[in-house]
This record gives structure tokens, C-alpha cells and sequence, in this order.
């Protein structure tokens, strides 16, 4: 299923580059180990990466997919999504194209790549592959609650919302861990997780009575040899499409702590796009303290905002906002960084 | 995907009939539509259905797939399951055998018949034909919560463990309202419902990210020309392996009311196999009840138990038991009636 972490990447994300849909473009470009040689959007051409997301790049902003073979990518990788995750149709001769010109594709969507007879057929004749990241494993099993027996400390992101940071604060946690010394993995559950670190399992493609199962495998798989395992959280208990996701995750990983994110700019779920209020986050605490009860009682130990956009200064207002709401620690660990979380995980540990 | 309701149908059973992992066959002779002209278990034969279920069928316990052909079946249905919802490798020659004979077959398990390529070719042999009912179809949306503004009163089992009668307690209930004549609808959401009812989807089989989307399409597509929707649940927000599915279909089917289905004799989820216990009824109400908050808030209005097995004064007890720790009506729907589970909901939807 997986691709080599050299190989050189060309994102893919037309139209959309830094606008709301190129989460996966973002994360990539910001924590992956590939180097990236290029990013796809002809509607921002002339641009740098820097100035349209704040992340420190050189790839260059192209215009098309020809414009970057002369990057001499090996790879293209598809860095934008919607909900349903499926692969709009006007991708097509795009992805048709790369695999002629000698590029292997990489998607994180629901529609698999290699479930379309025609990329399928292109890459034969090309000598291609197309690696769907999002396809879950054969044979997973029924989750049972065996995460709760393991020796290192669990901690899962969850959050107000989908697509509101918590794979990045995971990620921002775990170097934190890592530079003070613990021994500390990262666990991906979803598809720019995987795709950053390499493996996991996107939880939100797995057959419902197997998602829990799914979790408590990665789990499992890294808590013997580690001091800290940050899970990967998804969606949220309050989004009424996504939150059996969330509770699967959140009963299959088992966690002693969790990070509660939000973006603090976001008043209602599905990117505010649906008519569900996101209730300040103090009354959002108790909603996943109390799911975690009868497996394993965990506590939300900190609260990570994602201040994206905001000045700097009311960036640093909502942070203190929600500490006073809360009476927790919080950060925008991209921002002011994620020390703080850290120090909040290392307490409850020593609790 | 659907088989004829009048398919004359020799039930599966072998070795476990009456048994913990015979729940399909018990629900399709107890409730289902089609005729039922022989169960199949060779550990059984010489009692009756009635003696072992407590079910009124006059069909006969036989050993074999060759003697249940005397009584000139249709169509053969597996009747077992296990949580994983596995095929088991020994009844392949059982399949094999009822294919060449004439039998179409039925199944709800997670293993697709039609994914196993000897029983493909072998139908197609035999011109039979192959039905998986767990199969859900594609191209679901993800849920928005959109069941909230239907017109019909919704009301969704739950339950404190998976198999305590959720599937049971909605037919029962369904049954009560249209005897007083409003215009009422069971949906089904699992296997051994879909064989009953000839539709639905079985949202314990959906990708992670469809499941509330399933249920809400379920709903949407009975709530404008009925009274009553009836939801069957699906497995415990308390059980570690199925709570997420559970959720999926509590926020996609956004019901106004919650009946909580218990079995008397259990004191631990996973069938008693789990190391994690049931909670006072009273303790699981608020759980079920604060996870619709934030979508549509539900109220849990009373109490189903299962007292199989119990004698009539234990199961008495235990009803009273229930009524007096929750402050709600309680009965075993199968045992004294569901009146009082409807009299609780059409209370409900009357305030």
C-alpha cells in the first residue's frame, strides 16, 4: 500500500490551493518526510508556498501537471478532498497524464484509484503504481477494550469539529515528547496521517463494526516499546455525520488523556456550514469525559485552538478565553507552541 | 439485492440452534414473511422449533441440507453468526451442495458470498442465485442531520449490550401502533432485520464515514407518509468494539424518543465476555440521553427487557426492578406485551 519516503512529490491541488478543501496539500507539505518538488494550482502561479499558507518552501506554484515533470517528480500526490471523498471527474485526464509521463499517483480519497479500470489499465502499460492510502487492511478485528492494558500513555486529539487541528496538534505534541527526551510515536487514523508518517489506517474507510478494532490494532502495534502514543483523532461527537468515527477511535485507542481542538473561529459543525452550534467548549468536555466512562475514564487534560488567520493578538485572546472557559491549559501549538500540552499530558501521567 | 418474500426458506442452524449466535434464525421464524419449511441443525433433530425457541413453527429440526430438500425449499438462509460475521470455511460444502440442488442462498454476513469465486461459479452452474442482504449500496451520503425536520416521530432502540433485543422491541412496538391504527414503519439497520422487513441496510456494515448518512437516508425515505418511524438499533454506546456504530445510527436517525433495551441476566457487554460491566439502567439513561444534545435531543421514555430463560415470577421482578430504578414503564415486549413501551411514546410526542 505504500509508497517510499523519498520519492519526490508533486501535489496536486487545482483550485484550491490554501483554501478549504487542501488540508492534505498542507499537511504534506508541512510535516512530510518526501521532499516536495512542486505544488499544482494554476489559479495561484506566481505565488509561493510561504505566502499562501505560512509554511517554509521552496517547490514552486505550477500551473499544471506538465509544467511540473520538469521538477522531475516521481510521484503525484492528490492533496485536496471534499466530505464524500470521491474523485471528481475533471481530475482525470490530469492523472491519465502524469501515469503516461512516467508519475506514480498517491490519493488519500474514498473513490480508490485503482478501482477505476482506466487508471487501473494506464498505469500497466506505464509501469506505474497508484497507491490508495485510505484503503483500510483486510481481517481487522472487533475492537475489545485491549488498549486499556498497555504500558505506555495514551493521548487522542479530539475535537469541536472535523478539520479543526488535531492531527497537527498530535504531531506538534509528539516532537515535543521526542525533544524532551521520551520515547514517543504518533499513530495515524486518517489519510494525510498516513501519508506524513508513512502508515496507519484511515479509520473513517473501515466497515463500522471494525473501526474500533482497527484503532486498538495501531494501537497496540506501538504501546509496548513507547512511553507516549498520541492517537491521530477524527471528526467529532458532535458532527452528525462523522461522530460514530470519532467514538470508535475514541473507544478502540483507549486513551488516558485527551487534547480538545477547535478552531477558533468556527461557531457550527461541518465548517460551519451546518445548522449544529459548536457549544463553548467547557460544555463539550463532559460530552467526551463521559463517553470514556464505562471502558476507560480519561480526562480532557488541555485545549489545543487553531487560531489560523486571527491577528496575532486576538489569536492570543481566544487562547486565554478558553483557558479561563475551561480552566485548562491552552495553546495554538502551531502558533505559540505545544510545550504547554505536553506538560499537561506529563501530569495527568503522574497523577 | 432483495430475494422473493414468498421463497420457501430452509434455515441454517447446524450446531447452534437456540443457541447464543442463532439470533437470524430465530428473528426470520419468529417474524419473518417468508415460509419456513425446515430448520437444519443435526445436534437438534426430533425436538421442535417451538420446544427449543418457544416460537410456534411447525417446520421440522433435520439433519442435513439433503433431508431439508424433501420439504422442497427455495432457498437456503444462514441462520448463525459470529461477531466478526465470518463464514466458516466447513459450511462451504453445505452451500455447494444446496447451489447444485436448486437452492438459491441467503446470507448477512460481513464475508459476501458473491466475493468467494466457488460459490459464484457454482450459481451461475446451477443458474441459483446468491444473496448477501449486508451489502450496503453504494454511493451513501455523509449525514447532516437532516432526519430532524422529517414530519414522522422517530424513536430509536438502545440497548446496554449488542443481541439484549433491540431489533425484537422495535417489530413488537411496531406491531402495537399499527393495531391502533396510525401509519407506522420498522427500519431495518441489521441483517436479521433486513431478512424480516425485505429492506433496509446493515449500518454495522458501512464505511465508518457513511454510517450516519445510511441511517438518515432510511428514515428520510419513510418519515413523510408515516405516524411513527421505528429504528431498529444497533449495538451499545458502552460496548467497545460497536459504540461507534451505535452513534452513527443515533445522529443519522435523530430520534425524538429512545427506548433502552436490556437483557435481565446480563451483567457484562460482549455477551457477559467483556471485562467491562453494565451499569445501573438509571446510570446508562443520561449517556444515551446526552449524546443527542448537540443534534436533536431525545429522551430515553422506557424500558424493554429480555428475560428469556427467566421463570414469569423472575421476569416479573426484574421488569419491576427496572421500573423502580429508572422512574419509566418497563416490560419484555415478547413476554407481557409492548402496549406500555407505545403508551411511553406516544406520551412523548404528545408534549
Amino acid at each position: 500500500m505504500y509508497y517510499s519516503q523519498s520519492a519526490r512529490l508533486a501535489i496536486y491541488a487545482e483550485g484550491e490551493f490554501g483554501k478549504g478543501h487542501s488540508k492534505t496539500a498542507e499537511g504534506v507539505l508541512r510535516y512530510g518526510q518526501n521532499p516536495v518538488v512542486a505544488v499544482i494550482d494554476s489559479t495561484e502561479t506566481g505565488k509561493s508556498v510561504e505566502q499562501i499558507t505560512g509554511i517554509t518552501c521552496q517547490a514552486p506554484i505550477v500551473a499544471s501537471v506538465a509544467d511540473a515533470l520538469k521538477f522531475q517528480p516521481d510521484a503525484l500526490l492528490l492533496g485536496t478532498a471534499w466530505a464524500e471523498g470521491h474523485l471528481p471527474a475533471e481530475w482525470k485526464p490530469d492523472i491519465l497524464f502524469a501515469l503516461r509521463n512516467g508519475l506514480d499517483v498517491i490519493s488519500g480519497l474514498h473513490d480508490f484509484l485503482a478501482d477505476d479500470p482506466d487508471f487501473v489499465k494506464c498505469a500497466a502499460e506505464s509501469k506505474r503504481q497508484l497507491f490508495d492510502v485510505r484503503r483500510p487492511p483486510d481481517q481487522l478485528p472487533v475492537g475489545c477494550g485491549k488498549a486499556k492494558d498497555v504500558p505506555a500513555f495514551i493521548c487522542l486529539t479530539v475535537g469541536s469539529d472535523g478539520s479543526v487541528g488535531k492531527m497537527t496538534t498530535s504531531l506538534e505534541i509528539d516532537k515535543v515528547a521526542k525533544r524532551r527526551g521520551f520515547k514517543s510515536r504518533f499513530v495515524a487514523t486518517g489519510q494525510t496521517g498516513i501519508m506524513i508518517d508513512g502508515q496507519g489506517i484511515a479509520i473513517d474507510r473501515v466497515i463500522g463494526d471494525f473501526m474500533a478494532g482497527a484503532a486498538e490494532r495501531l494501537v497496540l502495534e506501538v504501546a509496548y516499546d513507547n512511553d507516549f502514543v498520541f492517537v491521530e483523532g477524527q471528526g467529532s461527537l458532535i458532527h452528525p455525520g462523522w461522530s460514530g468515527v470519532t467514538l470508535g477511535l475514541l473507544h478502540g485507542a483507549c486513551p488516558q488523556a485527551m487534547i480538545l481542538c477547535h478552531t477558533a473561529t468556527r461557531t457550527r459543525v461541518g465548517k460551519d456550514k451546518l445548522p449544529f452550534a459548536i457549544p463553548k467548549l467547557s460544555l463539550l468536555i463532559p460530552i467526551y469525559e463521559s463517553m470514556t466512562d464505562f471502558i476507560r475514564p480519561a480526562k480532557v487534560v488541555a485545549i489545543s485552538l487553531n487560531t489560523h488567520g486571527m491577528s496575532e493578538q486576538a489569536a492570543q485572546n481566544a487562547v486565554e478565553e478558553a483557558a479561563r472557559d475551561t480552566g485548562l491549559p491552552a495553546t495554538d501549538p502551531v502558533r505559540f507552541g505545544a510545550d504547554c500540552l505536553f506538560d499537561a499530558i506529563l501530569a495527568m501521567r503522574g497523577r
